[in-house]
């Protein structure tokens, strides 16, 4: 019996999700360095949460984009890798009593609650680290874009991008954030590394500022990274503790500032409906933006 | 009335260092990204930290060496910014309630006593982050030389280096360390950023592995790391607190285990003093050596 055409298409962006996912554990694997015997306990620590079934959303993309422009999975892996280890590290931090203070992250306990406070705070401090060497030490791409890499990953990365975000977030929660505020923070706290992962996929296959597929990768992942945040905040007051691995209904809780502070949940859907038609046309011209498009359509669907 | 020899080298060091600090808190303003005005506070927190009257020991060693190989100031500043950033995120981090829970540092409030957990620790990795920002965007050295600096700076404070010290620190806390683990853990946790000096002041001065004077400044900078790490033990042990701007009897009331814990303090003065010979001689046959041996001497009678 033959899939229908839609249901085919996202059996295949799934296969192809889950072979980058693959891919690119496989470069995480090569971009640790062994435990030390002295302190095998910080390396345990960040592979617990390095290696905990996440989306791989950001090496996703990176690595679509690379291969929409021409390039090699070679060349972008360590870039995927880095931002991996970036998004991982912010995670652990991000748990941390001081910060939200959550005991549960994909239906685990926070490495925190496994490995204690101090040890979770420096795999962090390790994994970010690390990170910069991973993304430096790329050799399938001159030094150049090596060092334009590592530039990019620093600001997306840092104060005017996505620990911006943290602080805005932790400041909101002693006040009402207005919509252009919770935007602001949003793009900063999530959307600055899923336009990071945009920025290296391009970088990797050669395609600077200069070309106009440049623009069109950036517009396509900043309307993603919105989308990936409505969809989060839907998720957080709609969906299953068990489905998503995390405790549903927290924002609420935590009297936090989100989209649905600021429209009803269909308005939330159609806008995210709007964000994503937007994120597929600004791509579609582009010859092989097929599995770019069906990510697009896959993050605005997810139960999770 | 002539002053003797040995004083008026003392202040001729002391001059160096403190042209060198300005020197350095010049770039550091520079490498600072202004501050959001949605977050100021981000900004302020780390500049609270950065601009405290540090010792500034690290760039002073960066840029002595980079002068004594024929180096331009130029070309070595920004690698002395982005030590001084990385040194000064682990002392944010070191000093959190879960780490060392200290109150005081250079005689003021630690950074998250003035501005809360959540913003110290955002600081901290902002400050980490936009270090390597800053020695990947050293235009006066070419691509392949920043390049090698952001390695070696990934390499030296992170999870192998500065930050597998903080890990043995806080291990340490659980147990007596021998005397080889103790050295294991001073070795990365201070004496990695004093060698990581070293080697970015050679990088900037265009001399590599390859040059015999490489391993000299190498050799120069562990003698000195652990001279630094010895005299701190000494003045927790016997300094006074208002002249060292810390609690002092710190490490005994905490039960940590120092090189006090292995020999007595005479004995560890004439180790100090065979290193400091010993980091003199390495660097000594070197034209234009004079300034990093003066350093060496001063770090050793240093009362704070």
């Amino acid at each position: 019996m033959k899939k229908d055409g839609f249901v085919s298409k996202m059996q295949d962006i799934k296969d192809i999700i889950a072979e980058i996912a693959r891919m690119t554990e496989a470069e995480l694997e090569k971009s640790l360095p062994a435990p030390d015997p002295d302190y095998p306990v910080l390396c345990e620590s960040e592979r617990y949460s390095l290696f905990s079934a996440g989306k791989r959303i950001r090496p996703v993309i990176a690595v679509l984009v690379c291969r929409m422009l021409g390039g090699s999975d070679e060349a972008v892996l360590p870039f995927a890798a880095a931002l991996e280890m970036v998004h991982c590290y912010s995670l652990i931090h991000d748990d941390l009593p001081c910060m939200d203070d959550d005991d549960l992250r994909r239906g685990r306990p926070t490495n925190h609650r496994m490995f204690g406070e101090a040890i979770a705070l420096l795999a962090g401090d390790a994994l970010l680290t690390q990170a910069f060497a991973v993304a430096a030490g790329n050799r399938e791409v001159g030094p150049d874009r090596a060092l334009k890499a590592v530039s990019l990953l620093s600001e997306r990365s840092g104060g005017a991008g996505m620990v911006g975000g943290q602080v805005m977030d932790k400041l909101a929660e002693n006040g009402s954030p207005g919509y252009r505020t919770m935007i602001g923070m949003h793009s900063r706290k999530t959307g600055a590394l899923i336009r990071l992962a945009a920025e290296l996929g391009a970088i990797a296959a050669g395609v600077g500022e200069d070309d106009p597929r440049y623009a069109s990768v950036i517009e396509y992942s900043n309307c993603v990274g919105l989308v990936f945040q409505i969809v989060d905040d839907l998720l957080d007051a709609e969906g299953d503790s068990v489905e998503t691995g995390k405790n549903t209904g927290q924002d609420e809780k935590d009297g936090k500032t989100t989209f649905l502070s600021f429209m009803d949940p269909d308005s939330a859907r159609q806008y995210a409906d709007e964000l994503t038609s937007k994120a597929v046309a600004s791509v579609r011209g582009i010859p092989g933006s097929g599995p770019l498009c069906e990510l697009a359509e896959m993050l605005l669907k997810r139960k999770k």
